[in-house]
């Protein structure tokens, strides 16, 4: 079979230009910086930014929540800024849980392509259609950067954004490394390790891994693996799984120290395949993470001969929840 | 080999008495009612309790967090109530954030067995020593239970405790239903479901699994999982992996429809468990779908000749890490 991956391929390399368009798309869209609390509602591609904004967000006073369910937390008042993210406007999930905190009184603001959200909303940040919503993560997280940026809810950013850019900027680089990470994943079951702060990012591979490579994977993080998870690797049959480890430079030094003790007992069963996150600020530092999963999955893709794009499983369940 | 699992045995019956002596163990302890959120700090088995905290008090308008991590979040302040849980009192990460949430101003409650933690704190809730951090479960989760009871926080609940009690009196109901789930997914990765409120309780069924059976395990929710991960079940080996779907009674309707949908998928190329979390209030059903994975792991255990009880891999990195 030859697979058309060139499509996938071209969306992934806009990602860069994405992030920077989208700084502008909330320009006049404003909140109140008197919230007390960030809660992000949203599923899959479209969820994943809520959890960006949580770890972007890490050292605020302000706590941001994520939901992926059908209603919000009994904490949700007028002081709480809800955004809801749905690319398409039509996931269920989302609507409901934008309907509770309508009802809870929330300041509200919607990001989407269109669809039902946006009709339903006063404060909409659109963002060009037409895309896989994991395809459109620059659009979706960088919007809502630029909301809270002009709702001096966060700083200026404008050096982290620029280093981000210009470490995203060298696109060979990034397909290289996701290539040779591919390949030495193939064929196992890849579980993608990194600190409690870098959670997101090791989902985000996961579930890239699962959408563009159709590939189960799953994720975990450091240090609580070292009490439970650890525990597997010896009764393990070697060659199956392979281990990803997301190492950042700002991880915690004892993180550090456990990541490299474990990797002795990891690479007694599986691939471990450890690199550092580049970049300097944790903007760059995310979204270089971010973006290799991108083309780790992309390469993991077409060594299956699978066409990235398509997601026939999740078409074909929306079909039977219709009926 | 002829494995000894009459310990971990005992100790697992002894699961419903354990929750009812521990709600008398925070006597004498209370704390300020004008707190605005609750964090609670803990690694492995002594960090779900926060998890299953989180879930029992879904519906107040205090927000629990819960940290498995070196540090507590930015906004922790005099209004927080911080509760560290360490079973041997000496977890590396919990002392780490206990010193942090200090430095911040939080009030402070520490749950263990003694170790450094209790010398360190005002509040302490002492619970019996000598036994596995996750066979603790009910001493650790229900004295803070009775702590936010003796401190107004939570609301009377001896009707759900009762409830509870008499559901979980029935070991043999329990052992016999653990016993055929471990024999389904036996030689299997088992991938954990639950509704993304039952979250808590899907990650106790992998750890259960990790530490008691030695098994590599897995957990996630409906319906994030049908955005992502439900993609690879198409292209997965067939009997390779096991999946486990939690039904709660009070899952919205659309999880149930999209469980069932899914089954539908799942069983192409997985074997699925699928049950019904027996009880009616919350406690009675989270506690019944806890104390199942403590017989499901023993058993799976017992099954690969495993004892349960040690879990060598962590002694041996803390050992490493001491060095």
């Amino acid at each position: 079979m030859v697979v058309d991956a060139s499509d996938m391929l071209s969306v992934i390399k806009s990602f860069p230009d994405q992030c920077k368009r989208a700084l502008g798309m909330a320009k006049g869209i404003i909140v109140s910086d008197e919230i007390t609390s960030i809660v992000v509602i949203g599923m899959g591609g479209s969820g994943i930014s809520g959890d960006l904004l949580k770890m972007y967000m890490a050292t605020s006073k302000i706590p941001v929540f994520t939901v992926r369910d059908y209603s919000v937390p009994a904490f949700v008042d007028k002081y709480t800024l809800v955004i809801a993210i749905s690319y398409s406007g039509n996931t269920e999930e989302t609507l409901s849980a934008f309907a509770d905190a309508k009802e809870k009184g929330a300041a509200l603001v919607a990001i989407t392509s269109g669809g039902k959200l946006a009709g339903k909303c006063q404060k909409v940040i659109r963002v060009p259609d037409g895309l896989q919503p994991r395809a459109a993560l620059g659009y979706l997280f960088f919007s809502m950067l630029g909301l809270l940026y002009n709702s001096s809810i966060i700083e200026v950013f404008n050096d982290d954004i620029n280093e981000m850019l210009n470490l995203l900027s060298d696109a060979k680089a990034l397909e290289e490394k996701g290539e040779e990470i591919a390949k030495r994943l193939y064929g196992t079951i890849p579980v993608v390790y990194s600190s409690a702060a870098f959670a997101p990012i090791a989902f985000r591979w996961q579930t890239q891994l699962n959408e563009n490579a159709k590939y189960a994977a799953f994720h975990s993080t450091f240090s609580e693996m070292n009490h439970n998870e650890i525990n597997s690797f010896m009764h393990m049959e070697k060659g199956k799984f392979s281990s990803i480890i997301l190492k950042d430079s700002h991880d915690h030094r004892a993180v550090k120290k456990r990541m490299s003790i474990c990797k002795e007992v990891m690479e007694k069963k599986t691939e471990v395949i450890e690199f550092d996150i580049l970049g300097s600020s944790l903007l760059a530092r995310m979204m270089y993470a971010v973006h290799l999963a991108d083309y780790v999955s992309y390469h993991l893709a077409l060594r299956e001969r699978i066409d990235p794009t398509p997601v026939e499983v999740i078409e074909w369940l929306k079909r039977q929840l219709a009926d």
